[in-house]
């Protein structure tokens, strides 16, 4: 006699050994500067999922029927950056090496730097769509290179120029925007995604990482976050974004920055569980 | 010498006798699978409603200026759903015959159906606006034919097709929108209400009744609710919506699933007491 | 690669086969008639309990040394309380049919009534402790016989005078404080334990089942519950009780009315989490 | 056909006419320094005094059988403490001169003033019993003779030496503790209560006033006031007060200070409602 | 070795004498009539401020090069809005005389009195631009002249006719909106701020007063404020009407009504402190 | 023309340079397992001790007589935990050199590791009294050396064995409890503090440092923590405590482990100021 447990994404049921796409959560949050509690995302979106149905009817498609498989939480060490590196980007190569991909959630966007890596290292023509109110390209914070506010500027090291893409941007230091901006060593779209049609249309043959950083949603609807940013996109538009992603090769995405205590009305998290849906629909 | 009591609705002091609009509540969430608590909306309602002016600029109409009369909560048991069934829809035929229109505060969704059901008696020829994130179309919920998910094909059940109109609908199983659409057997509007216009013309003449699930909202601007689907109607929109409808014979409405203490911020409620101002000023 | 998942009670990994106690959830609240919320605990209480170590110190023993299964949670459905009788009483008795030890956890008070019904199948001589702040003794609430309020007067019904002994019951019906005072029908121990030594002494040789309503605590270290009652007893007076109970021969037991949502601080469930981790280890 | 209004304390349903208690709030906290809301006091007590039973298992009595009105709340302007001090006076002597018991529910500490003040007019050798974490004997608080700090030595002018015996006190100036202490002016029984006996003794001919400002609780087990002081005294400890009282002629009574929304798990609201039912048990 | 300190708004850390803008608080909400709290804002802002960088990508301006002053908050009296009144206006015309410009964060719109009086002693000529949901303009309140719902009133009576710019409107009494269009007294751009390009043409060679009562924006995005009114103005409007403020000659400005305890999720304080850095830029 | 700024603790606005006390922050949760969130004491303790007196009748003593600097906090590094030991440290000698006494507050508990290190250096027979819940003596914790699970352990590093007296400890692994009693490594005093007495006599000639980890606190007047362990003691038992220390050489003290956002009535911050407040009374 089976007893019911809630413990993995809604319709996400599916053997590691049979599943398209690995979903698994970097619960960690330990570079966080100003509000912390990412390391919570994971589990409150499992749980909280079952408030969704599998059928999108944006999409008409239903996760019902697809092959997909819910791993758990990687188990991290707090206080220990270059540890917590090392573990994810171990178990992101575990899942490109068997040619699944991977979706994670955060945790903080530190946690991206290592499965962009691993993806990296199977698609060296990789190109990045970051969807983000901050423009996370410092090099340094407070001395450390390795921070949430450092993260794309780590991953262009060794991207480099013209293939990361950033959309939504509404904060950062001067000098990140100038760098980006006049020197072009990204693409930006400030405050919106007005470009993105011609971009998809530019980076259509190329394999894609998405990461998108939830706090590119405007607090109203997303104020479960550490840093949020007034200003930015509906849930209508993130919806509109993801349809225009359908057709790319994507290849690998994340989903950061749900600190679920902030918002006890638990709105934050249903908003992440419904991008995830609809992210599992087109990749 | 008299003190002062906030013990119902604003403006809302006439007597029974007097009165053309009967507003009460049904304290009930007992078929709530996700997150109860609607039944404590009544009474937050009226409370919060000393918040309001009773003057509506937008419609240039004062609630002190109409008979209205707050009778109270209906006294509920939980855990017999049948048996709440029968207590509504027996108060709600004491206003009907009395030739006044119920305004009924949920409670879930499911309180409508008795309600809907009385009046249908003394019109058979209603006509149901049903504005919502959820279909609320499944044939059972479980294995159980009396619940909020399944309270609008309970209405189809008496009513039949063409009566129903649905607005604002973005959630529900792929079986609920291929019945609906597919099969024709309600009018579904989905994501927002474009086509209301053109549904209003059509029903002018007929008897309409007013069915308000809270969730078609956005959930930036009503947290407090049992499922919170993001991606709905603004409150701007809501107002546009009771204009349109000023020009109808409404001849009774709910306004449902409002769940307090999921919103710490008061927002909802605020959100609720002004819906219900401008809905009973078009009644 | 084997990623981390936390989705049992913490060191109640061990399989149904080879297991002594089998911990499950009953999610139910649906008779509730002030404050619901209890459905949510099981999962609440598996995740916190993250927090505890698996070691007391209280009594040196370490739930890593026992042979326990956390089952998962029962599927039930909200609205019809007979059908959720059914479904718990099944799994109840399949528990005891394997010669195992139900530990259920609430869910509102009435959940503990299918359980005891099955254990009391297969102990006819079985005796029932009570902690509560509640007599729970009405002969029905509102007409209803099935509720939380009227659950203990349930089992009366099968078990008879003489079995059933009530700690820490400090609000009623003053019908009910006679019924069980005046006329004997019951044992009670109004407000505290002090006659606990006693009755453990009587009850030595028979089974026992042990029915923890938590808000047997003071409010102070136990706010997240349906009915809060100051007045109660603390966390040391109930580690005190649990030891008493060591000699016992327990064949069964439940803890119910946790809703913690009511408490912010997450401080409840700490308490819920720690004194099941002591009475698996009295088991 | 009638429905059920929640809006007056549980059990207090009798006519002002047919009344020997008066049950009125007084919603003003407009001196507050740190943290207001005790405004709210009032109709949250009402609403959860339905999570109470009527019944006393303490005292063995029961509201049903008492003759108590609840009025309502006086209507306060906030931004003018003179009239505010005004209006509660007027009310005050109203009950008074029809020879019945006034119960007020605060607001914060100064409301008390008016009410002693009209009890003072009626009752010339009125002796008042104060509880309370603070002293409240400030000549004045920057610069103001009317506030919540010095609302006692308000009543001292009046009443004069020898006629205000306080319990509980742990905070407060050093100059306060000395005006008490030292110079003799009023009884001081610091931190608890243990010297009530024999002032009870000592009073036991005098009409008595008791005012309970509810933080002489600890914040433990009523963290929902204005100024929060650790050390106070238990729940239990306020169920032992009240039944040393008993034997009083107690001609007036207020409960104040509860600020609910600074209390999310409304355990501090509980606390206040079964206080206020055992002290019109033994009024 | 200097420690760090985030008690000022950041990035305004200049002295007094070198700077063109003084900021400070003024911590008053003694006339608020439904939710208070609004005392509590400055110190919120001040500290929520370092989750802000001090650019500004929308003006491409930083708060690094500006010569700001944060002077603290102002030590008001609670009880007594006279004295309140008298403090504020003191120091504003401290400011004033030394030719800076105030910006004040309040506390309750009545605070905006005393300043508005200081600035029109040394600009005639002053011209007032007002956003709020509120009318603000009964002639009393309950009695009283001075509150946070007769404010503009107040300021009408020394600027008179056509002086005053209403932005934003949606909630007042029908007296008030007569008495604001029909009559003529002030110019009134109901629910939003269509009108403005024209109004700063018409006003731009005027000495101008910029008092934004933040509850002009939508709850969804402001839920923090003392009487929240759905149907209002998003972020970006914000930003758009700071932007088209740029040209004109702002010689002082507000911002009031942040009740940051109402907002658990810190979304509200995180958009005063973004409208107060984009004021500070424009100023 | 000055205004007032609450951005010390209350009565501790001396110079460092005149001041025999100087207590600062160290804003670091960096290595939290469970619930962080400590990063924010410092500031919420200085903002919510202005509802504080400086007098403390339990000893007869006013903060205003004593020479206390607050120097603010530490500037620290998240994610990099080595860096924050450092600067720590730094600071921590630079007060000892000035022959000042460190008062820190913390923050988790691995910020006493660096602190009680400079303190060492300056007094090599220092004694350490540690105040907690939890044993704090594992050798790692997931492999890493530093941790808040292992700051006592590190700090028995250079002590050795006699030189630790930990009070109130009631939760641990199996072996860390081993490791202290049964090779006697520390000195342990479970639950409570009944052997403080005798502690106190035997170390009365030594240089003593007091660590309070709050957690020792029963969790119903301490909910604001990472990890709440019911079972605690009582603030007045805390008192106690403090007033048995009076007599000591303290040489050096911190508070740790307030996490002020879980606990949503601020009780906790106003029990961890009055604790603050009594300390730097005895020191």
């Amino acid at each position: 006699m089976e007893l019911f447990n809630r413990y993995c994404f809604i319709g996400c049921e599916k053997s590691f050994e049979e599943s398209e796409i690995i979903i698994f959560g970097a619960p960690f949050d330990g570079t966080c500067s100003f509000r912390p509690g990412s390391r919570f995302a994971p589990n409150k979106i499992r749980i909280d999922s079952y408030g969704l149905e599998t059928y999108s009817p944006y999409l008409d498609r239903d996760l019902e029927d697809r092959k997909i498989h819910d791993a758990g939480d990687i188990d991290l060490i707090f206080g220990n950056k270059y540890a917590v590196m090392d573990t994810i980007k171990e178990y992101a190569q575990h899942v490109v090496k068997h040619q699944k991909k991977p979706l994670m959630i955060g945790g903080e966007h530190l946690v991206s730097l290592p499965v962009i890596s691993a993806v990296f290292e199977e698609h060296p023509d990789l190109v990045v769509l970051h969807f983000d109110a901050h423009t996370d390209l410092r090099g340094d914070y407070m001395g450390e290179e390795l921070s949430h506010a450092t993260v794309i500027k780590q991953v262009w090291d060794f991207l480099g120029d013209g293939r990361i893409y950033q959309f939504g941007i509404r904060s950062g230091l001067k000098e990140e925007f100038y760098w980006a901006e006049k020197e072009g060593h990204t693409f930006m779209n400030k405050y919106g995604y007005d470009k993105l049609d011609e971009v998809v249309q530019k980076i259509k043959d190329k394999p894609v990482y998405v990461t998108i950083d939830l706090d590119i949603l405007d607090p109203s609807i997303f104020p479960g976050t550490g840093t949020p940013e007034p200003g930015g996109i509906s849930f209508t538009d993130m919806l509109d974004i993801l349809q225009k992603l359908d057709s790319l090769n994507i290849v690998g995405a994340d989903v950061v920055e749900l600190a679920p205590d902030y918002d006890p009305t638990g709105v934050s998290t249903a908003v992440a569980s419904k991008i995830i849906r609809e992210l599992m629909l087109i990749l």
